[in-house]
C-alpha cells in the first residue's frame, strides 16, 4: 500500500512500511519536561489545565518542538469522560485520581448522557487550534480511554491493584455493569467523533487495564465495547484510523485484532517482538514497545533494546513508541538520544 | 502416561489426564478462613507465624479438612528467602511487606550465602510434620518465589506498581543486578532441595511479577534463573515435578515452557483457555485459572467460568486452580460450592 500524504504516521497506519519508522511516545508531554513543569502551575488543578486550550495546546506542542516527533497526541486525560457524564473527578497530588464511586443501578442511571462533546468543548477548541498550529507533516492523534478501563476508575473511585470492586460488579451484576459500559460506549463514541470533526487525524483507544481479565470477561468488557465504538466511528469517519491499546492482553491481542476492527494495535512492553511480528504485524500495523524505564536508565541498554524492536518489526508497518507512558523522572536528554539513534539508523 | 500413585496431582503432573481434574487453590490457607483468623494471633507477627511449625502445620491443614483439596501447599511466604540471606523483612498490617532495600553492590555482597536451609529449619520441620499428617492421597507442594519476583521486593523494599527501582538496577547495572539474581538462584535451589528432602512431593515457583518485563528482560531475569534452579533441582531430585508460574507472561508462556525445563505451568487469570489448550497444554500439564474475584461473587458466574475452564482443558492433563490467590473477603462457602460443582461434573 502507498499513500500520497506526507504524514508518515498516517502512511504506516494505512499499511505502509517505512524505514526507519516514524515515532511518537506515550505521555511525551507532561511532568518529565521542565517546560511543562513551568506552565503546570498556571492552572489551579489538572482538569482545569486540560480544559484551558492555551495551556493544553502549549503542552501538546512542547515535545514536538523538542524532538520533532511524527505525531502529536492531544494533551488531556481519559477521565474527562467520567467528568462529562457528571461524576466528581479530582486529581490529588501524589495520589492520582479520586472519584466518587459509581457502583449501583441508580448511580449509573443518574449519569448525564448525550452532552459529552458540549461539556468537553474546550478540548475540541484545543484540537482545532492544534490542527492549525502543528507542522504539516505531524499527525494529530486524538484519544479516549476504553470503556472497561474508564469503568474501573468510575467503580473503584481511584487507581486499584486488583480491581475487586469493578470485577464484583461485572461478575455479580453483569446487567448493571453492562449499563455503565453502554453509557461509556455511547459517550466515548460521541467524544471521539467530535475530536475528529475538530481535526484529529487518527485516534487511540487506551485500555490500560485490559490485562486483568479472563478470556470470557475480556470478550464481554474489552472486545465488545471496543467493537461497538469502532463501528460507530467507522460509520461517520471511515478514513480515520483507530489504534487500539489493550495493555497486558497477552495472547488475547489476536482476538482483539480479529474482532474489534481496529486498524492498528499498540504493543505493551511485555509483548515479545518475534511473536508480534509473526502473529500481530501480519494482521495490522503495530506500534511500540520500549519499556519506559529504559529511558530512565538511558545509554546502551536503551539503545540496544530499541534496536531489538526496530530489527524485529522492520518487515512490516511499524510506529516506534513506548510500551507504556514516560515516568516523571525520565531525563529528556535520554529521549533526545533515542530519537537521534532511531533516525540515524 | 499412567502411574501407580494414588495421588492425583502427581499423576497429572506426570502427564495423565484425569476427569474431573484434581484441584487445589492458591492461597487456600489464610485470612479468608475464620479458623485461620482464630489462630493468626497466636504469633506476634506474620514471619513468626510461618516459623512456628505448630501454627504453620495447622494453617496448611485447615483447607484440606474443609474442602479435601487434592494438594496441600506449605504455609509460608516467598520473602523467607530474603530473611534467610539477612535482609530485614517485616509485614505491616494493611501495608504488606517492608524490607530495607538492597540496591548496590555492597549491599548484595553483604548478603549471607549458604545458610538458607539452616536458617529456615522451622520450615523444614513443618514440611516433615505435614508429610506425616496429611491424608495419603493428598500431594504436599513446597514452593519458593522465583529470583526476579523476590528481587523486586528486595530492591524496591515493598510492593510496587511499576518496579522502577528494580528495572533501573537491572537495565542500568546488569552485572550488579545479576549478582543478586545469582544469590537468589543459589539460595532458592538449596531451600527447595531441603523442602524435598523434608518431604515435599512437588514444587511451585511463583514468579508473580514476571509480567512486567520486555521479551529480552524476561529471557535474562525470568527464564535464565528459573532454568538454573530447575537444572540444580533435577540433578538432585529428578522425580520431583516443578510447576512454574510466570504470572502475566502472556505469549512468553511458550518460551518459558520450552526453555526453563519446568514440568508444568500454572496459568494466570488472563491466559485464554483455547490458546492454552492448543499452545501450552500440548507441551506440558497446565494448572489454573479461575479469577479469584469470581469466588467472591460466587453463584452462576463462578460456576459457568469454571465450566469454561474445565471444558476447554479437558483434552489433556489439567489441575484445577485459581489464576491468582484468594482475596481475604472470599466467602469460604463459595469455595465449597465450587469444589462440589467440579467434583460433581
Amino acid at each position: 500500500m502507498t499513500s500520497t500524504t506526507n504524514k508518515k504516521i498516517l502512511r504506516v497506519l494505512a499499511g505502509e512500511r517505512i524505514d526507519p519508522p516514524p515515532l511518537w511516545f506515550m505521555r511525551q508531554a507532561g511532568r518529565y519536561l521542565p517546560e511543562y513543569r513551568e506552565i503546570r502551575g498556571k492552572a489551579p488543578d489538572f482538569l482545569s489545565f486540560c480544559f484551558d486550550p492555551d495551556l493544553a495546546v502549549e503542552a501538546t506542542l512542547q515535545p514536538i518542538r523538542r524532538y520533532e516527533t511524527d505525531a502529536a497526541i492531544l494533551f488531556s486525560d481519559i477521565l474527562v469522560v467520567p467528568y462529562a457524564v457528571g461524576q466528581d473527578v479530582a486529581f490529588k497530588e501524589g495520589e492520582g485520581p479520586v472519584l466518587t464511586p459509581v457502583r449501583d443501578r441508580d448511580a449509573i442511571a443518574a449519569l448525564t448522557r448525550g452532552e459529552t462533546p458540549d461539556r468537553l468543548a474546550p478540548v475540541m477548541e484545543t484540537v482545532r487550534r492544534l490542527r492549525r498550529e502543528l507542522p504539516q507533516d505531524v499527525t494529530l492523534i486524538g484519544f479516549a480511554g476504553s470503556p472497561w478501563t474508564v469503568a474501573t476508575y468510575m467503580v473503584e473511585g481511584r487507581s486499584s491493584r486488583d480491581f475487586a470492586e469493578t470485577k464484583k460488579l461485572a461478575f455479580g451484576e453483569p446487567d448493571t455493569f453492562g449499563s455503565l459500559i453502554d453509557v461509556l460506549v455511547e459517550e466515548t463514541s460521541a467524544y471521539l467523533s467530535a475530536q475528529v470533526a475538530a481535526g484529529a487525524e487518527a485516534l487511540q483507544l487506551f485500555d490500560s487495564w485490559a490485562g486483568v481479565l479472563s478470556d470470557q470477561a475480556f470478550r464481554d468488557w474489552v472486545i465488545a465495547p471496543t467493537k461497538a465504538i469502532v463501528e460507530r466511528l467507522k460509520k461517520n469517519h471511515p478514513a480515520v484510523p483507530i489504534i487500539g491499546f489493550p495493555r497486558g492482553a497477552g495472547a488475547s491481542y489476536v482476538s482483539y485484532i480479529e474482532e474489534t476492527g481496529v486498524d492498528a494495535v499498540s504493543l505493551d512492553t511485555t509483548v515479545p517482538i518475534d511473536w508480534a511480528a509473526r502473529t500481530l504485524q501480519s494482521r495490522v500495523p503495530v506500534q511500540g514497545n520500549l519499556d519506559p524505564i529504559l529511558t530512565v536508565a538511558g545509554g546502551d541498554a536503551m539503545l540496544h533494546a530499541a534496536d531489538h524492536i526496530l530489527d524485529g518489526l522492520k518487515g512490516g508497518p511499524h510506529i516506534f513508541n513506548l510500551g507504556h507512558g514516560f515516568v516523571p523522572e525520565t531525563p529528556p536528554e535520554h529521549v533526545a538520544a533515542l530519537v537521534a539513534h532511531i533516525r540515524g539508523r
